[in-house]
């Protein structure tokens, strides 16, 4: 087999075997298939496509070229979830309970934040103490133990999909829908879980721009998911504009304790409810999922959860219990309307570059964050305000970022006479039934 | 500007600016552009094709990526030729000759054999003595004071095409119209002609296999050489068979002489005829130029021409007056019909391996070649032969490479009940006026 017939194969838009996408794969991550040629054969791979049979094949390559966590040892079907990457989005240390709360075991790996988005790696590390650097077994028995562990993902999790990633990264590859699915779901496949629940961002501060694209997407993950025996199904969810009110990694816990205590924007509530009913019927708990998720939020269970989970992996749960103890930036700053109207524009994804620029995110892997900085939003889109009134607050311990994060979210807000026709939270559901539609 | 920037916007199926695609071409050489962008990039190309000003723009910025002949202090209309390459294809050796003996100044760069297709310059030096390597200057001053001199391309001609070409040569990046035309010319433009003749060929035996991709080719490149300036028309012409009886470099040396004294095989003659006819009316001499051509032929001065020539390379002029000096190959072989019928079909590349196979080619840049070697045919497609009788000789220095190449050449005939139709010698003329196809 040589990669020069693969490359020309995949160029005349022929389907390549499961053997030729193996030695792909194996090839390019043992270095035998220098870099010149994987390129060539990615774009190929983006103009011409790859059969449902082909994704999967790659994702699977890719899913065992390095790592596969164990989970069989946890009693239970084991829910994983993933988001394509959001702007506020703490979904996960809130769902991750209520689920775990209701039996579900959650043995969940998760990323650090890049560019304007963040990660849950990054958000909890902010607990003093806690720690998400695991050992697969110690994983697992975390697990079994508690019922709920979220991990950071072992340095050789699907060390094929990391080099081609990097890869794509510089040769304008990225926007392929079977390369960005393969890449995803090989991630979730070597992390072991028996079923994903997929949230697929859509709109300007996600990957995904448009609807269409993110469907497109999500019925791409779904199928390799069920090819691979992973159930899977994805909802579609709004990133117009950032998720709840807070962005930036210990505002976003407060956010999402305060929640989990019924006290959290309804956004953001009424997003995890459904997200994590998916995750409850994925883990073959009968009843009314959402209004068992709503039940085990305004129990407190799903509270008490959280705190397991954080005591579990060494976290001091007394910040859980009494948020105010998160230590506070030394620099804030109050952005004020620019204009009397509806807020008609909050774009998300300029929100996430300032937070960044306020060292809540990182722009190169391998920078620190700074933990205390981010956004806390008064007015979000669709509110009414006047000229003058505080739409936003920004927290930095470097007062030098203040001045340039915030001409940077001032360009963020838009401003309207009229009230702006309202944006649903979630779009649709797409499992292997199809593709289900929400309404308003 | 950024290379993944303009990657992208290819990929997209967008046109790149003269800027850019300058841009492109001096950071590839330079090495500021890695191969791994840089095949993505082509690949792209190979998908979403150039326009016509795109390929134009990639030629020039490739023809002065390096050295650029100045042939100015030549007077009169500079003509070159180039043939795509093709077996048994000694023209340049037929038609320089016909054509400075008219007086159109021959300045012409070629070069070596590689893969199953010769090259003139390894042809040239089976002469002894004979040189190719000229200075610029050298190589000017031979045209000023004998009216011809064919060389070989200088080391630094179009190096952006030499690093290009090897890159795409590993990555399926080949087959691409505007890649393979701007690849052609920038090495003509370099050379520095005012005119240029195309000899395409078609066939088993062509690097274009069908008349449309050949034509295809050949209008793309007539459309360079009008954009930057340089007069240029293509003649398609057969590949399928290979051209003349002989194969191999000093073998076609002698044939090359045999059809300048007026006893060549007619499909060689006539396609010279046909060429060089072009090449007259490209060098602005008035008059039938077919019939020109026919009597610088038939008076003798076209053979003179070569001996002057030769002479003037260095050359032992007594090797063209009398053809049988050349040194014979130690062994010879020859090979049988398999079967009584007509020839109908004999496959041009699979000559071209089989003459390489007795050592008369390379397969590898480099290498050396063993001038005697090479393939004498008795008969050709279209013939009728009895099982037993000589259709070929095999010549060769090396006698244990008889066996294999007899081998492969023997599979290059096919043989059948009925004469097969005959296929035309030349196909159509392309120039800026458009395609003009031959009748039969």
């Amino acid at each position: 087999m040589r990669i020069y017939d693969l490359i020309q194969k995949k160029k005349t838009g022929q389907e390549l075997t499961t053997e030729e996408i193996k030695f792909v794969v194996s090839g390019f991550t043992c270095g035998d298939i220098p870099d010149y040629q994987m390129s060539a054969l990615l774009m190929a791979i983006c103009l011409k496509g790859m059969t449902k049979r082909e994704t999967a094949d790659l994702t699977l390559a890719m899913a065992y070229s390095g790592d596969v966590t164990d989970l069989s040892r946890i009693p239970g079907i084991k829910v994983d979830k993933h988001s394509t990457g959001g702007v506020g989005d703490k979904t996960t240390l809130i769902i991750s309970p209520i689920v775990a709360s209701l039996g579900v075991p959650i043995a969940k790996m998760s990323g650090r934040g890049l560019g304007h988005t963040g990660g849950t790696v990054d958000k909890l590390e902010s607990i003093p103490g806690l720690k998400t650097a695991f050992s697969a077994e110690d994983f697992v028995d975390t697990v079994i133990k508690h019922g709920i562990c979220v991990a950071g993902q072992s340095g050789n999790l699907a060390p094929a999909d990391k080099k081609m990633y990097a890869l794509r990264d510089v040769t304008a590859t990225i926007d392929s829908i079977p390369l960005i699915a393969a890449s995803i779901m090989s991630k979730k496949i070597a992390a072991g879980a028996d079923c994903i629940l997929l949230d697929v961002k859509t709109g300007s501060g996600a990957f995904m721009k448009t609807l269409d694209d993110s469907i497109a997407l999500a019925k791409a993950m779904v199928e390799i998911g069920e090819a691979v025996g992973r159930q899977t199904i994805a909802l579609i969810t709004d990133m117009e504009i950032p998720l709840g009110n807070n962005i930036g990694n210990s505002l976003e816990i407060i956010e999402a304790v305060n929640t989990l205590n019924g006290k959290g924007p309804k956004d953001l509530y009424d997003v995890c409810v459904e997200l994590a009913a998916v995750m409850l019927e994925l883990g073959g708990i009968s009843g009314d999922h959402k209004n068992l998720a709503a039940r085990a939020v305004a129990s407190g269970k799903a509270l008490e959860s959280l705190c397991v989970m954080v005591k579990a992996q060494g976290g001091d749960e007394s910040y859980i219990r009494d948020t105010g103890k998160f230590s506070k930036a030394a620099y804030c700053m109050e952005l004020e309307a620019g204009a009397d109207g509806y807020i008609s524009r909050l774009d998300a994804e300029g929100c996430g570059i300032a937070s960044v620029m306020l060292g809540g995110g990182r722009e190169k892997a391998g920078e620190t964050v700074d933990f205390a900085a981010g956004i806390v939003f008064a007015k979000k889109a669709g509110d009414y305000v006047r000229a003058g009134e505080t739409v936003a607050t920004m927290y930095s311990n470097v007062k030098e970022k203040m001045h340039d994060a915030s001409e940077r979210l001032r360009s963020c807000f838009e401003y309207s006479e009229t009230a702006p026709v309202s944006k649903p939270l979630i779009y649709a559901k797409v499992s292997k039934s199809g593709v289900e539609m929400y309404s308003r």
